[in-house]
């Protein structure tokens, strides 16, 4: 029995959307390298591998240090910290690691700090603007690579890029072009360095794209992470179905306001994360939706989380009378999933059992 | 040696904070009874209870429980969520606990399931419309305190308000505008019971009034949390000076990017939230500044980090030349500091030492 918010989280739709991924990788002869960020749950990692996934993508050193007991293949796609250079020495003794740089500078000192050969990956600015090298800043590049042919014990792998622009798309239309787009850039940078590494491969990453793309030709890895639960955030891109999304918040209804049309809830930023969408000029921090014995229904849209503060959420709704009543849990589909699973510290089956995330394991565990 | 984000707190800076706060209250003869939501720590409860302060604010169950054995009476500003009755009623045997209505149906609720006389806060919305009664819908009002004459275990103590709105305003004679007509309202409702109740008392709450107001008249309690830490939202709305804020993010610089003026940092939404001020169209999402031996300096508030992803962030900066190198720490102060503070799951002191947070324990430890 739940008394305060609690993320529950439905395996079967877990499963479906990596089956449906899997099948289509396939079909495209794509390496799936999913992305763990999204739940960081080595309960979840359980199911993965039993799907038959031994590679993945991490977005921290912390997180590689959490799964990698469990997967024989990892890697970090963030720019190489260079404070956790031990750590990651360490970690070349438990998995497989791959590192990614975009300095030349960076790599330099990652090749004379480390031992042992590690695998390496240059981020690529492909549009998104976030980190990376532009994939048009030929000098910046030529020095990358540079620093890459003389090194000792770096490994090449190839380029790497995330697509998150994808994310302020209009349609699913529009991610494919900015897909289509950024795939274009890689393969040109790909182009320029196949003499010298005529084995590097392209590996892209967003869950729109990875959702919607239907041409991966240039592409050999792929490593979407939000796929595993979607949220309202990729429902509204037509990234997934409301059946699709994966996660529920169900909260404790603690007041109801007639005379505003609005419910009190126990949920807040600190459950949710104060992420948003925007609609016809209305912040958006969640759908409310029934629970039910398996699970919950799909939102009716019109009964939305409207306003957060730390520990309270605002519910408004449009009908007469309310949708619930004080001592009810409402269910709540995130609009960020990746947020609120790492604010929720774990989540729950609808059967009861706990799944683990990273953020409820003390540093001192 | 510190290899990834970090919260640092100034201890010298929360004592000043509080002292400061302890000295308006004594000279308008206020009880001061701090919320705790902000730092949410023991170490920092025990800094609190050696200034002399005894009773305090929580805004949830979890929270009344880890500060239960430290404070002798603590308010839970938050309306009762009837299915942690069994939990109150426990923590009605370890300190003098008082809980918050808002409604005629949760207060007969309550009066039946708890054992023992508890204290009771009426809620009241004196202007933000979040939570409460509003101070002039009557036939709730009424309801609400015919519940509460008719109770047998319920000692009424007095109104409740929380001016939220004062974080919307532009300036801080507007804050003091609007504290002063939330307080007219309370006054109204106190006065409309006070031939039955003639003791009841009105608390209120938010940190930019508590900071700002000169007239506290009519007043018997305050209950500010922020103001311990203060941040950059409190700067731009006046309540503190820079020197004031008491919390900053210690971050590696990861990347270095001169041809589009950026800096890429390891710190992102599961390190800061991904709260935001917006100045001039653009969204900030905290101030850079230099980390120096004893703490950090005032920001100049043209190095701001201007996104967030999860573990990135991006930091851009006018000059011709960056003020970061790769592998340097940069300090961040956050815009929330409340936020940051609960996903930090704990702080550093500029010596070190370690304080604790309270998401930083395990359920089960």
């Amino acid at each position: 029995m739940i008394t305060q918010p609690t993320l529950f989280v439905d395996k079967n739709r877990v499963q479906q959307n990596l089956q449906r991924m899997i099948a289509k990788s396939q079909r495209h002869q794509l390496r799936l390298r999913p992305h763990m960020k999204t739940h960081q749950s080595r309960i979840i990692g359980n199911w993965i591998k039993e799907a038959g996934i031994e590679q993945i993508t991490v977005s921290s050193v912390t997180m590689a240090q959490y799964f990698a007991s469990q997967f024989q293949d990892i890697t970090i796609a963030f720019p190489v910290n260079i404070h956790e250079i031990e750590q990651i020495k360490t970690l070349q003794n438990q998995t497989q690691l791959g590192i990614t740089v975009e300095s030349a500078e960076i790599t330099k000192h990652v090749d004379k700090q480390i031992n042992k050969p590690i695998d390496v990956w240059v981020k690529i600015d492909s549009g998104y603007h976030r980190t990376g090298i532009p994939y048009n800043s030929y000098n910046l590049l030529d020095a990358q690579m540079e620093a890459l042919q003389n090194a000792h014990k770096l490994r090449f792998k190839g380029f790497l890029t995330h697509a998150g622009h994808t994310y302020q798309a209009v349609s699913p239309n529009e991610i494919r072009g900015i897909f289509k787009l950024s795939n274009q850039a890689m393969r040109a940078v790909q182009e320029r360095y196949a003499a010298i590494f005529p084995d590097a491969q392209v590996s892209v990453g967003d869950t729109p794209s990875c959702s919607l793309a239907a041409d991966f030709s240039g592409i050999d890895e792929i490593r979407p992470g939000n796929f595993f639960f979607y949220d309202a955030m990729q429902q509204k891109l037509g990234s997934c179905n409301w059946q699709d999304v994966a996660v529920c918040m169900a909260c404790p209804v603690v007041a109801v306001h007639p005379e505003r049309k609005a419910l009190v809830i126990y949920g807040g930023g600190v459950h949710f994360s104060k992420e948003f969408i925007e609609i016809d000029g209305r912040r958006i921090y969640g759908y409310a939706t029934k629970i039910t014995p398996q699970g919950w229904d799909n939102p009716d849209e019109q009964i939305i989380l409207s306003s957060l503060s730390q520990e309270h959420g605002t519910i408004t709704y449009p009908t007469s009378t309310p949708p619930f009543q004080a001592g009810d849990f409402v269910g709540i589909i995130p609009i960020h999933s990746c947020m609120t699973a790492n604010l929720m510290q774990g989540y729950q089956l609808t059967t009861g059992e706990h799944i683990d995330h990273l953020t409820g394991y003390r540093k001192n565990h």
